[in-house]
Parts: C-alpha cells; sequence; structure tokens
C-alpha cells in the first residue's frame, strides 16, 4: 500500500526509530556480546514474510501495535546461545524464552527513551519458516534490518502513538 | 509435556475460562452467525502446533500474557467471509483485518468479565501452516477447542493475573 516515496519517509518518524536502533545496538553489544549492522529502515509491504523466528511484543497505552524481532533460524539459535551462555537449538524449551527475552530487552530499552506511557506485554515467539505476521492495515510497518556474523534479522515496528509524548522531550504526534 | 490430571485441573481457573467461553459463543453467533460448540478445555503442551492462521492478542496491566485464537485456513476464510458479509481468502488485505477483529472481539468481550484492570494490544495475525507459538514457559496455556460447520479453531489462553481482581471493575489508578 505504500508506493511513492515521499510517503515512505513521510511515515519514518525517527522519534519512533531511533530509540529502537539505540536499543538493539545496546542488547546486542552488551547481552549477547555480537557487533551488529544496523541498515537502513524502510517501510514494509503489507504482508511480506518475516524470517523464521519471530518475536511479538504488544503495546499498549498511550502507544498501540507491535514490535516483532524476527530472525534467521540459524542466526537465532546461534544468538541464543551467545545470550544464555550454553548452545540453546530450536527445538529446546529455552529456546522460545531466550529469543523472547532479547525482544522483551530490545522494546523495553527503546520505550523508556519514547517519552510516553505504554505497557508492553511478554512475547509470543513464532517458530516457522514461511510464516508471515499481518497486523492491522491501518499502522504502517517500518523494518530495521540488522546484520550480524552469525546472520540476520530485522526489528519491525508497528506502533502508533496515540496521546502526545509527555515528558520533557515536548511535541505532539 | 502434562501428565498428571489433578495438576491440570488445578490449573485451569474457571474464572478464567468462563469468560473466554462465553465471549466466542457470543461473537460467533451475534457477529459471524455461525454456531459454534466449544469442547473441554484442556492444557496444551509446550510448544505443540496451532492451526494454519493464528491472531495474537496480548494482554497488559494487571493480567500479562497472551490469547491466541487459531483456526484451520479454510475455516478462517468461511468464517471471516461470513463476518465481513463478503468472500475473504487468505491472501486478501482484508483477510487479517476480519481475523484479527473477531480475536479482539473474543478477548475485549471476556476482559470485560475478568474483573481487572488490563489493557489489551491491536491483534498480530500469524499466517502459515504448521507454526508454532511459544510463550514464556512459566504461563501455562489452556486450550478451548472450538468446532464450527465450517471447519475447527481454537482459543489459547496463556494469561495470568498478577494483581487479585478488584470488586466492581471500578478502582484505582
Amino acid at each position: 500500500m505504500e508506493t511513492a516515496t515521499h510517503t515512505q519517509s513521510a511515515r519514518i518518524n525517527p522519534k519512533i526509530i531511533v530509540p529502537f536502533v539505540d536499543s538493539v545496538r545496546r542488547v546486542f553489544a552488551t547481552m549477547v556480546g555480537v557487533q551488529t549492522t544496523v541498515q537502513r529502515p524502510h517501510l514494509k509491504a503489507l504482508a511480506a514474510p518475516t524470517y523464521d523466528v519471530s518475536s511479538i511484543i504488544g503495546f499498549s497505552g498511550d502507544i498501540v501495535g507491535s514490535v516483532i524481532v524476527s530472525f534467521q533460524k540459524e542466526a537465532a539459535e546461534r544468538l541464543a546461545s551467545a545470550f544464555a551462555g550454553m548452545s540453546i537449538t530450536a527445538d529446546m524449551p529455552d529456546f522460545p524464552d531466550a529469543i523472547g527475552e532479547l525482544a522483551n530487552m530490545i522494546a523495553g530499552g527503546a520505550k523508556k527513551h519514547l517519552g510516553t506511557l505504554a505497557s508492553i506485554t511478554v512475547p509470543s515467539v513464532v517458530i516457522g519458516s514461511g510464516h508471515v505476521i499481518a497486523r492491522l492495515s491501518d499502522v504502517p510497518c517500518i523494518v530495521i534490518p540488522c546484520q550480524t556474523p552469525v546472520g540476520a534479522f530485522a526489528v519491525e515496528i508497528s506502533i502508533k502513538q496515540i496521546k502526545p509524548a509527555r515528558s520533557n522531550q515536548g511535541g505532539a504526534q
């Protein structure tokens, strides 16, 4: 649905993106010990597929929507292992907990800098290659592609602010 | 895996289940016009697969966790069509909106009768046969299997109350 380039850039609000980019860098550097290269954010086409393992965090309150952290399967296993300090494969019960916790830290870290009162849910982790996660069509989805030495992942942000920021970040919408 | 029967019954709290059963019946009878047979709720084994199309609603506040409404693909298409009053197939942009809205009405209707202050997120709709949705392992998942003349679906409830119910829904904050 997003076709024109000017529409894309107009819709990518740096006040939303920057806290997530910072949070991804911080979580992966400190908690996983892996260098992450963050690539240029872009708008996602409606219902394009994700990677193989996706952790979904819901937002409610002044911000509504969801944030998905989606990994190539091998990257997910290797990053979960680095995070947990032990070998974790996708068939182990610890796997969704580790992947969910990474997403939780990314979303929780970003939330603090969004300047609004929002709650985040516990993560739901979807495992299955070729799955598609569709959000409600009135909220655009911004993808932050990320590269690590062990594979790719992406942070997909599909949230909208329904009340203005409250803190001294100031400014409406 | 859930083995002992007494553990299962101890964990299936009717105060949580009944509002969802009532809400499913009401939403499908009034909004979809389809008779739904609700079967006996049971605990779900960790990381067992869902059906083909799953709508995830997150809870935060006094209740945390998620509720998933998961459909066989054909049932999802036919129920979405009955709900929207026009033919909808899984490849159409209206499909996740319709499926998400059904889940939103089920969770929203149940929430009113849970007697707590909780927020629910907008739905995320996962499309892909054989996907598995893992929740954090400390919250058990109760499945309410449902049959309709056009196929099966299930409501999977994986929520826990972190504050006691507030009597007449009034209360602080």
